[in-house]
């Protein structure tokens, strides 16, 4: 609906346990009609990053996201990428990641998000946030954050639809991760009462929404009726 | 030497690799004549913590350390107490440990220690602190550090020798967690120009020992002479 409408759509996720590939495969079963190039994820975007910077990086990811970098030289690393490796968060991987880091005289860390924790069906899971923080205080750095709610990560999303920031609207269920990181980069911002949506939220300290709907459906109505007035 | 003065005498470490017992063995082969109960070490000093305010600890340690909580209740745990689990710091072992701490209505997560790294024949390794970062960071709490340079350990320490701080001296090679943790306690300290040191400590921007020698021995006889003046 909202492509009929000659709207330009882009899905923007911090998904970093698939290639984008794997992404749009399971939004398709979902009835979705999305490609891969209308995603902007935290690899991609990282691998912009590492390609203008010459940086080599040491990988530490989930085994699945490994695609995404094949385009990159990986010998003799200046850089660590870390995302959510889930298992691989070995203590022997995150002592490898570590030595990388402590043997270069300018150590950079890429972090592809900074969540905290998720859900799965098997209970919560720890992210990407925390492992890098442990690297953050083993070398006494700050990582570079490539994923929401870094303007960096919105501004790349609106360079690729060539869309001023002022003539977006970003929906997101994520009161901090996609309404507060949105509205840094100038964009208006709606948040969905569905998935991580908490009534808290409304009253957040820091970020308050432009506007709230009930589901993606509705907001995509009230968008395709502002147009039309 | 030191005990034939007459002077008390107490080993303070931060290992929590192993029991005391280890530890003492491992002196005892170097040629150190000690026994158990002048040792020092955080996992007692966190047993005492734990009694004291009947706390049950889910532990993410090593399997050496497992002994030192034998005496504690650790079924329907309300706290975690975590030290240098090495290998045991796995994806599965954090989460396990994380789930306990975010169920909890007032998390409590006690460390060992708050080192970032240590070296070992085969390399750098990532110390305890790095995973109570890590810890911290995903429950949004801080961690209560037992170990140097924790005030309270050398308090300890000093409690079981029944000496004032402005009695004791203490001797270490770690300008910040012996040098620094001592003189927070009111002891004079002196650095060891062995093992951690570097030179660039005698300029450290925020501790400065009272005095520097260049080993152990050197220092036994300093003091000694002092004695008997």
């Amino acid at each position: 609906m909202i492509k009929a409408s000659g709207l330009k759509l882009r899905f923007c996720t911090n998904e970093t346990q698939a290639t984008r590939g794997k992404f749009v495969e399971k939004l398709q079963r979902l009835g979705f009609n999305i490609s891969v190039n209308e995603v902007t994820a935290p690899a991609p975007a990282a691998c912009r990053v590492l390609r203008e910077r010459n940086l080599r990086p040491h990988l530490l990811v989930h085994d699945d996201l490994v695609p995404e970098f094949d385009q990159l030289d990986k010998a003799n690393p200046n850089c660590v990428v870390i995302g959510d490796a889930a298992d691989n968060f070995s203590y022997k991987n995150l002592n490898e990641a570590f030595r990388v880091l402590i043997g270069l005289e300018n150590p950079i860390l890429i972090s592809l998000g900074r969540g905290r924790y998720y859900k799965e069906t098997d209970g919560l899971k720890l992210d990407v946030g925390v492992y890098m923080k442990a690297l953050e205080y083993a070398c006494d750095i700050q990582a570079e954050v490539v994923g929401k709610p870094a303007k960096m990560f919105f501004q790349s999303a609106l360079a690729e639809m060539e869309v001023e920031p002022q003539q977006a609207i970003m929906i997101g269920d994520d009161i901090v991760n996609d309404v507060g990181g949105a509205q840094q980069c100038g964009m208006r911002a709606l948040q969905v009462r569905t998935g991580k949506y908490r009534p808290c939220d409304e009253q957040h300290p820091e970020v308050k929404a432009d506007g709230y709907v009930n589901n993606l459906a509705e907001a995509v109505d009230i968008i395709v009726k502002q147009l039309h007035k």
